[in-house]
């Protein structure tokens, strides 16, 4: 039967596929397909990762200290039960046969149909007891995780075509889940899934963002869509809509095939705009450049006209790699492969922002629990942390230095804030040129700027320029810190106004101050890739914007349109009002 | 033997007193003692909780569903095992017999012995074994809260006296603990302890800030206190120094006495200020104001020389109650008790500011890891909760309107920072007044205040100024916004600067903003009560100060050698330099 899920719709677009049910905490998890001739060997990898628990959780009876508990003993027995009992053993091994879903990904599957049984329970003890059999999967997983034949972590997570499908994108797989982590996100560039459902989240969640702009379908908010929809329903998301539909009928099924191939020939027709440069009816020049994830996004914003990156995360080289740190080779290759692949175009890279809603390295429960900052937002991130870790943000200034041989390439500092963090990171870019230079390595001149992104650091814009070569406006960050709003919070997501009159004050303060002082500004949060700012902030004078490689034709379109001299004092007329959003609205009317 | 342990000095004074181990969320467990004749009482309480629980348990397995896990059936064995354990059982019992703890109070503290045996276990999944020790306590504790003759919440924890032991203040009872959240300091004033170490937390950390209002000597950031110092140690807090030590020797102890006596002359040497006007040489007429958190705080503010309540904090009444709200007449009567206490000086209650860090309710863990937002500062609280409750909001602005009758009364409304909230707010105070003459119900005019404490609130002063009658700055949270720091957040502390210059900016725009209005402007943030920045507010143009009662006479004493017209210019020079606080002590120093 055909049910209907309404959640927000945070990013356009059409995907149908099989829904996989995921836990919040497992896509970490590898997920591909194997084989069919290898689903043997996945059973094999699963009975020895469950066999060598057994004998660990043995072994833990054995040498149990006299003065435990002796209660101990017998939860490690009702353990040994779980880990034996069929309906988690035989259930997993069908995922494999009949699915073939790697011993993993089968496994959590798995957990997910039996986790449901429990959270169906009416007595609240008994569903709390659910945390046992996620323990005892949690050990089996880790022990397939290591072994390094099948590393379940990043470099696993290649795209594999299930073996017996039409995997053209239109019976793809879908996530369902409570919620996603940020770090996860990135994963769906490289994994089997085409969009997502989540429960929870707001149009402003960190999530949305990183839907938007991987311009993957997506619906959140969706309450309890993870409990309606069944592992393997058939699943439309309408993310224009924010509706998923469970298990269509075959006219429904139709029509959205059609609107996919619909929106597929809207996009080629805004990227013939590709070529054209961005200059406004009046002549002005406007810069519209990339933000990127991975040095192979570069080639998307080349093929959409970017002019240059404005923002490279690097965030991808922190993560999931179980506490390890990239080394300065690897990092140096990946900056050189995104600065070839914008053919001699300037690309900005912002040293790493760890921290916050990114952490290094997933946290199991307990730790998060113990030492999870309570408020992460405002804790050690970004250049707070890399100044904590002085050899790995040197080793990570080398690499961007060395790569200036291969192109141009700019350094940006994201969270600054204060001036003994501003002394600090420059001691810190002296000691990587000098040991460059005492290595022989070379290095040409790097412009270093700083994001703004913090309410300080446009109080303090003075001092900034000074010291930096630009800055890069990061809205994101800047609207949550003025207005204490937290975006991912769906309580007060309502209140995330990039409108607000401090927030386009901070923003216009920002822009004249560094066209005063010559430096150059550019806005790369959310707000440069959404068509309904364009207007406004070509009257507050910005010439530059950086935003994902999708959004670039809309904005492009947009400046196209636009005339500056008409645009400088409606922007000043809308700074000037108490309620910003009714005054642009009356004047675009007008 | 005596050892020291180190931390960060962040309350004054001197406590001696025995150990008392708490689990950081054992807090709300009610702690008193008992009388020798209640002995019997006390352990009954706590076998007719275990046989209650041990019943249910039982129902649990004999109510099973068929399809359910046949392993919950063997965990529920396990969890009867430990319910019945001895190591539980007899043990709590000796707490209750030879040292009179109530019965909560005794399982709780052999619950921290017990789960130290696990915390030194070397193998980390029995480790997290305790958990199930855990939750079976759990569910004794909850059958005991919830027997209405021992009210273990807000009501239970009067200051009962130990019945066998000297009570001078000399061997008082300290807690120990990894940590201690903000709504369980306020049990503090109201409990047997008189001081408290903790493992975590900074200088600037919510539970510091709270010991120095409340002036109990405390050590924060002790690192492993917790599991270094036992049950029943004896100890010296000293606060000034930051040092703990752990069984002193007698010679140390006497001295540590002394100092006690030394510290009490002070106070009183000081406390002789209290009826002197705060003029400043030139004739400047200041007025110094009490932060007060009890009705019953008022009589110590009137003591201290306050004239007036600059800030009355509402969530006492909130707190510790099982998710139950105030009642209006319980509201009205705590208002009045405040009012009375000042005979006619002016009483400044801030709507409540529940929330964040401030948690209306205890929850439970698994709440806690699903619900609770990630970043609580930048959630659902003050004014954001109550516009989304709006009968519970109403309710209280009755209450405080109903007190205008009986003395000078001012509301003050925390975080604001949209003009939506304004308007919903004003709605609210005008429905609330309707509601009052439609029943009848006298109160006079009422001056509303605005908190100034996210940055876009200094953004849109004129906006709030034209809505509001005086503004009131509250500093921790607007440094805490406006440089993205939190002060909890012991990895970020120490960037937590109230002498950053967009702080300082921020605030000298909003004195002269207010005064240039004519409306009233009032900091009542750390920095009021902090004699280090006295002079700077005054040279700022500040003449309204609040703080915690106790730091009246040191604040009072600064202005009375102040001279307003040498320092407006020094304010203005610190005002403009890039470093404030060195251009101070070289103004200073010069």
């Amino acid at each position: 039967m055909s049910i209907q899920v309404f959640g927000l719709p945070i990013s356009r677009g059409v995907a149908i596929g099989r829904a996989v049910l995921v836990a919040s905490s497992r896509l970490d998890v590898a997920h591909y397909f194997v084989d069919p001739s290898e689903v043997r060997t996945e059973i094999e990898r699963l009975r020895a990762a469950r066999d060598s628990v057994a004998e660990e959780f043995m072994a833990l009876k054995r040498d149990m200290p006299t003065d435990a508990p002796q209660e101990l003993s017998a939860l490690l027995d009702v353990h040994l039960m779980l880990l034996h009992d069929d309906t988690l053993t035989s259930a997993t091994k069908q995922w494999i046969v009949e699915r073939h879903y790697n011993a993993e990904w089968a496994l959590s599957a798995q957990l997910e149909v039996l986790a449901r049984q429990f959270d169906d329970m009416e007595d609240e003890y008994l569903r709390e007891r659910k945390a046992d059999l996620e323990q005892v999967v949690e050990q089996i997983l880790r022990k397939m995780v290591r072994d390094p034949s099948h590393d379940g972590t990043a470099a696993g997570l290649e795209r594999v075509l299930p073996p017996d499908r039409d995997f053209g994108g239109e019976d793809a797989l879908v996530v369902v889940a409570n919620d996603i982590a940020p770090s996860d996100m990135l994963q769906f560039k490289r994994s089997v899934f085409a969009g997502f459902v989540t429960d929870v989240g707001g149009r402003t969640s960190h999530t949305a963002i990183v839907a938007r702009s991987l311009d993957i379908p997506a619906v959140v908010g969706a309450r309890d869509a993870s409990r309606t929809i069944r592992q393997d329903d058939w699943l439309i998301i309408d993310g224009d809509m924010g509706v998923v539909i469970v298990n269509p009928s075959p006219i429904v099924l139709e029509e959205y095939r059609f609107r996919q191939r619909q929106s597929e020939l809207e996009r080629i027709r805004l990227s013939r705009l590709r070529h054209t440069p961005a200059v406004t009816l009046d002549g002005e020049r406007v810069e519209l450049h990339g933000n990127i994830e991975l040095p192979s996004d570069a080639e998307q914003a080349f093929e959409a006209g970017a002019v240059g990156i404005g923002l490279f995360r690097t965030e991808f080289l922190f993560m999931n790699r179980n506490g390890d740190l990239p080394g300065e080779d690897e990092q140096f290759e990946a900056y050189v492969k995104a600065v070839e692949a914008m053919h001699g175009m300037p690309v900005t890279i912002r040293t790493v922002d760890i921290g916050a809603d990114k952490p290094l390295d997933r946290m199991s429960v307990s730790e998060l629990r113990h030492e999870h900052a309570l408020n992460p937002a405002l804790g050690l991130r970004a250049i707070r942390w890399c100044l904590t870790e002085p050899v790995m943000f040197r080793q990570q200034i080398r690499a961007i230095l060395r790569t200036s041989t291969r192109g141009k390439v700019r350094m940006l500092v994201p969270m600054v804030a204060q001036l003994r963090e501003i002394r600090q990171t420059f001691e810190a870019i002296e000691r990587a040129k000098a040991q460059l230079r005492e290595a022989g390595i070379p290095f040409n001149r790097v412009e270093v700027g700083a994001m703004i992104e913090v309410p300080a650091a446009v109080m303090i814009l003075p001092t900034i320029l000074r010291h930096f070569d630009f800055v890069s406006v990061g809205t994101n960050d800047l609207i949550q810190y003025t207005l204490a709003i937290d975006r991912a919070d769906e309580s007060v997501a309502h209140f995330f106004d990039a409108w607000h009159p401090a927030v386009l004050g901070m923003l216009a303060t920002t822009i004249n101050a560094c066209n005063a002082a010559g430096r150059g500004v550019s806005v790369c949060g959310e707000m440069a890739g959404d068509p309904a700012f364009t207007e406004l902030l070509l009257g507050m004078g910005l010439r530059s914007f950086s935003m994902h490689p999708a959004r670039i034709p809309a904005v492009k379109q947009r400046i196209l349109r636009a005339d500056t001299r008409k645009l400088v004092p409606r922007a000043a007329a809308v700074l000037a009002h108490e309620e910003p959003e009714l005054e642009m609205r009356r004047l675009q009317a007008g």
